[in-house]
């Protein structure tokens, strides 16, 4: 950072990075054409993490490239495009370099990326086999390209994501079969309610990753589908071509049997593609979109879940856990003492926000027509986000979960913070047989409001009641105001769910 | 309506009902107690349908009072609750009447309806057999019952959705094979694009509605688990009851092995109610509400996209659709000739507010502890409002699908209307070969301009251009410009759809 | 609650009430007509306030007859209406009663509720005074008698949670100033970061609840307007028709100055209404609705933050805050000694709803011509939602705030808890002259770390540092550990925030 | 693009570009570092547009580096940072470069990038002058920096959408001047309704766009706040720090009147940045971000509204407005004659997804302690989505009305399309003297049935029934028929709005 001109007169709010003209303080520095738009910087559950790349622009570009070289693939393997064309168009598309800012703003002109792509692509093929370039884009159309390209993006990302939901679960495994017996307070509307263990909260969190793993397994097993529907969904195009083709040669064309070749084309390109076969063109039906919102929901909900849970036993009164902490994290600018719970933060702030983005995938169903002016177009940036979004959440949880510092001791001493109440649901059913439901529910209202009142613990209350004068040895009344032995089927609970 | 006193002063807006106050106009009339909060009122699309009464505060209710009755049959079958009892409190559970108002408003004392209702369940059951009372809501606490009667409901809306959904799809199956081959236009960014038909269309929204479907059934199939967690999700009432029922008949109770007592009970609570048996209590583990609310935005965006299609097709200058029209249905307040696209109308407001009523479900994954405060009550009303905005909607679907009208004549004139640059993609493939690509789609860029200018039809524009001169012969020309010749593998996709 | 059958079978969860079947268990007991759809059940927070009659179907069916008699008064006072007919439409609109279900059930015939509403009106009038049953609805549309209708049942809905906003923030007020300077922990990012007060806490929560209450204001002063457009927005027919009458009574009519006429009746019509006075109709530009929904999001915004935190300062190892506890509220149907936070719940569950709800509001501004077929009907559920959510939300939170329990001496000995580290930003400034920076932030960091480590206060470690020998006095050191001398200017902004 | 080696295998789609191994198809080709994250290739609505540099991360970087320098000055001002040292850290903060993606990485460490950002600020300071470098971020928070920064950013955002809304309400009041009197159809459900006029249309278009300027203006008029609080939102580090400097010159610190000296802190560094003085620190009442998302979504949604009719009018059928065409604009990949509305889809794009982004801002209300662990980081990108949308759509927007095509002729020629019906409300006014309302709507209703029936006009159908012979002059019944006749108050509405 090298020292520059400070201004003389303080820049105005209003001034515009790029409003130029001398009145405006601060407006002599515009930002710079190669200035960053987005490197993360405010998204850091992300930042730099290995999904990021994978959804970058570049990445998309070179996806719909992919798209473009296999759908000539495909074409060449059945006789409708040269093979040599189609290597041509293969060698060029994954090898090139484009001018991404040039096409996004191209992208413009034609409301989408594809035509500037394609008009790139075709140049270059032009250059490197000349008649290779008429093949290029043979027969299809942009949405064909662009939705292609977003699966395959998909299809990476999500399995970035998988591998680390599969990470956190088993992490979390661990967790709770090491404290399948540590008692914890279990907390409900915010107050302790009843004793549970912290293998119990550790298999349900568990639980939940699986769920959301399964979830996207459901996609990555067929739910991402490759788009092959031409200009308005009917493939005419791709079989109008094919048909040329075939007339250069002398044969039949396959419009003679259009279902057999569109069936043999569509196969091709699902297995050149690694992508799923769809029953119809899918321009207009975009249930793939809205099950891919649902999933990366579930997946960040899961993860925010254990966000929340972890800020709150990790707060200063509670202590039951920390983050695990290398040097300089969880830094404040302000206070030299403090180790903030940044990873369950960056977790959290990704959960909150996932759920909207998917929100516009789903209410994109409601497309109109062939292809929708706008609605399919809105879909672009919340996919990638879901998708950055929640690989990076779960980036961040397999780091959170695999050094969860959990602190048993602590657990237990707030165990005891209620002076015995934790149990009173259990005193009310042990005293029941022993008073009557109502005379024992009585009494223990009324010794819980002695013993807050006193701040003396439930039990001491309890054993100088007259009525339980007799009822109920010491030691057993010790016992049952033990709250590591009442956490019911917690155990049973975890060794269940962990062999599920 | 019988006439009454006028007030001598206009109505003020801020004159609330229950204002009162000399001053206030309009205050004099208060809205009665007994006035319908919620009779469908601005929910047309849902009034009067089935599931609005299988999702009413009634419906609710009973439900609740089943899944206690349950709770009781099943603990009795284990011989933790007597048999007379159990049978007790099913009969007066599923026998009775409630005042559900009442019960609405003691809800704010505790933050959920479950805590009146066991107490009106408790008294009811001690007037019918004294010794039974106790056993009422044995070991149990609100969110099971809630949660349970929860996914009683959503499982009888459910199968009115599936039926609807399933009696639409084959509307649409019909629809679809009658009209394989009625050409009509592809539209694509609101131009027509290249021809389709209507067939592929319809088959194309059949397709959706059955991805729909299958996602209500995996929900029916396994995806409403029945709840049993107790206070904090150990179970560990249920088990403490259980002992102490046991340990009346001097047997050894089943905590000592609680992991099969709990095994035991929940298979046979989910038995006693049909629901799914969960691997684990999911107090804190909302999964099946956010899938829920993914498949009911699945199922409002595949009928939603039908709606705005129809609407789109049945706009005044389109007129290829039209809603079925028995009397009154459409009639305008101020236009007596105007049929309006009711239905479409209904259906569309239904899917715009589904997503966001989702939307909550999902983002109450976030939930903290072993219960939130908040969060789980947030869920209540977006669940219903789901429910019952889906079911309206697939309801309505049946009476348009049903009653659908297609003008395949208006379709064939609308083709038209470009004077043939429909087929202008065709052209393009068909003159590449003549003239090379780039002078093929100069050739027709330059066309279609001229034709626009002029208004005369692009195939007289092309018959009198002298590159073509000799190279296609008028009645090739003719055959290339007839859009019912290009519609690619519309029918075959059709046959392959419905096949599937 | 009598008792009755019992069914023989489990009641399977797809039995829907109304699904019939003898195979069906559960169907025996379909739900009668007259079960209550919603009397609040699920939304306990505003099941019984003042809010929810203000906005119920009733008062909605009232207010759009409201609108009805105003808009026939204002014609008359133009003389377009004859006086006996406005008399006899005002009579009738305001007195008598209607069949709600009835009239909604007939709004799925028209997608809306007026042309049944007009119906019964116009028959009603017939019977009391037959020559005015013409003068009913004079020119107008079901969009005006709709839109009109909101906007009254809004601007009451309004009054309500304006006057609980100023209740809420009139205890707020009194809280801060009791509470100027009763000291407590910061936090941030969960953790004790440095102290401040209880104080300037509530003068924040006031703060924002009256950012709330200038917004609602703001809406009431003149956001919400009367309709007044006729069938497409021109106000043809309140034209045509007032001609009409003029021409029966020989003069001109006032299409000759149909701006200048159109003025006098809108004016009217608002004065009649109360309402505000669009400079144009607004039946396709919605910012009105927009507009209430932000308000209405950031006054349960306001709400809920303070919700959340009253949760987060009740849990039971912070203890900092307790809600008010009449006999029976917050009990617990498991557990006898909870007092649950109740009303925060109640409060939270309503502010992560509002805002989904006014989501679809937003989104309504994308509505299509001159009226969209879906996207205005899509607006009456999510409206009357949210008021009625925020009215109950801002009803419980007068009686939260109002009996709010501050617990001083807990926030004292919170503030204890880190044995120093919450003032370690002030040692961090204070040791800055006496060693340098960074050696006295390493210091700093050193001390906070053995202190953690070996569970000793801060001050201690300190105090045997050999840096520090010499530098600070025992009694200076002791001043500077003092939490409740490092509350910055809370004192001074507390009372700067309650002058404003 | 240069020819590279293609792969021997088909990439398949899990084949993520980091994953690595050799069994990997498609592995080789990592996506480099330098890859482009976003260059707006997914969101050309703002690709390239001037909002588009004002809200990158490098602008946003350098508007907090703008906020430690005006702190500085500010501080420098009131005499308790020395002069010489402000002036270091403005010139230094103001003009050197950083290493964006070095600093988002490092965020992942402590949840925000202020932290990273200082470290390197101090740093460079310290290089330039040694002794100023301590007095960076001198008693300051990351919350202050960051939230500062964003109003500056987000300041200069909306100057740049007031400019272009204005310009666009100047196309459209044009438009309305012009048109004033170009009859249309109204239309409303989707089917034409009574006729309006293009001139009201664009009026109405006009008032939307400029309710939002108004909500854009109040924000820049004071709705945009500094950020002033300190560590927990007590100022209580600014007031040490400033102590400790007035203790080094020997005077009594400012902590002697806090309020006052914090007053005037406050009031320096809002007039140093030129953003509004907020009453309270605001770090945990985030009204003003819910404050923008409520703007930007109003702003969005009135341009969609425009951009949605547009769409429909510019439809083939309809074909009564087109969007300005320079070269290669709305080109479609696959249909070379096709002119897409590529403005409009560019902006609906932008309106589909901001009100969701907003969200977000509004549900951060919620947000619990002095500072979230989440909720504070989950606004940052929502908020710069917002606002660079907007602003896209906003430019996007002049460029769409600046040039927009009306086509008046097909305008009147589609109002024919009903054959007279358009008219039929006027007709029902007319007909009502002469023959009694029942019999006057019985008479239009078969009337219109009949010409339906017959692809007759109305008023053929009309000049032949018995009922009216005699009554209506031939000549007065060609009158009513004529649509630009019955536009009502249309031009005087046009002439009240451009007026206001």
């Amino acid at each position: 950072m090298s020292g520059a001109t400070v201004p003389s007169t303080p820049a105005g709010p209003g001034a515009a990075p790029d409003a130029g003209g001398a009145a405006e303080p601060g407006a002599e520095r515009p930002v710079e054409p190669g200035a960053l738009l987005d490197a993360g910087l405010f998204a850091p559950v992300r930042a730099g993490t290995p999904v990021e790349a994978a959804t970058s622009d570049t990445a998309w570009l070179r996806a719909m490239l992919e798209a473009e070289a296999a759908l000539a693939r495909a074409q060449a393997g059945l006789g409708t495009v040269p093979e040599a064309a189609a290597r041509a168009i293969g060698e060029v598309a994954l090898g090139g370099e484009l001018d991404v800012r040039a096409i996004a703003r191209a992208a413009r002109e034609t409301a989408n990326p594809v035509v500037g792509l394609v008009r790139e692509l075709t140049r270059a093929v032009a250059a490197h086999t000349p008649q290779a370039a008429e093949y290029v884009h043979r027969g299809s159309t942009s949405q064909d390209v662009l939705d292609t390209g977003a699966m395959l993006v998909t299809a990476r990302a999500l399995r970035l994501i998988r591998a680390d939901l599969e990470r956190a679960a088993n992490a979390l495994a661990r967790l709770a079969a090491r404290h399948r017996d540590t008692p914890m307070a279990g907390r409900t509307l915010a107050l302790h309610a009843v004793p549970t263990t912290f293998g119990l909260k550790a298999a349900g969190w568990r639980a939940q990753v699986e769920e959301a793993r399964a979830r996207v397994d459901r996609l990555l097993a067929g739910g991402l589908p490759v788009s092959l529907g031409g200009a308005a969904g009917t493939c005419a195009g791709y079989l109008e071509y094919a048909d040329l083709e075939h007339a250069g040669h002398g044969g039949p064309g396959p419009r003679a049997d259009a279902g057999d070749y569109l069936d043999r084309l569509t196969d091709a390109h699902a297995r050149e593609t690694g992508l799923a076969r769809p029953v119809l063109p899918w321009h207009a039906r975009r249930t793939p979109l809205a099950d891919l919102g649902a999933a990366l929901s579930c997946a960040t909900g899961a993860l925010g879940k254990i966000a929340v849970d972890v800020q709150t036993l990790a707060r200063t009164e509670v202590g039951e856990l920390a983050e695990p902490g290398p040097t300089g994290r969880g830094a404040s600018s302000a206070m030299p003492h403090k180790r903030n719970p940044v990873l369950a933060t960056l977790i959290r702030s990704a959960a909150l926000q996932v759920p909207a983005y998917a929100l516009v995938l789903t209410q994109s169903l409601l497309t109109e027509d062939e292809r929708s002016g706008g609605v399919w177009h809105a879909e672009w940036q919340p996919l990638r986000e879901c998708l950055r979004l929640t690989g990076g959440a779960a980036h961040t949880a397999v780091e959170l979960l695999e050094g969860l510092e959990v602190r048993a001791g602590r657990m237990r001493e707030n165990l005891a913070a209620t002076g015995g109440q934790v149990v009173a649901e259990r005193l009310a059913a042990r005293l029941t047989p022993l008073l009557g439901r109502r005379p024992a529910r009585e009494l223990l209202a009324r010794a819980s409001a002695e013993a807050a009142r006193g701040g003396r613990p439930l039990g001491e209350v309890l054993a100088g009641a007259p009525e339980l004068a007799g009822l109920l040895p010491p030691a057993e009344l010790d016992a049952l105001l033990d709250p590591s032995g009442y956490t019911g089927a917690a155990g049973p609970l975890v060794d269940r769910s962990l062999r599920s």
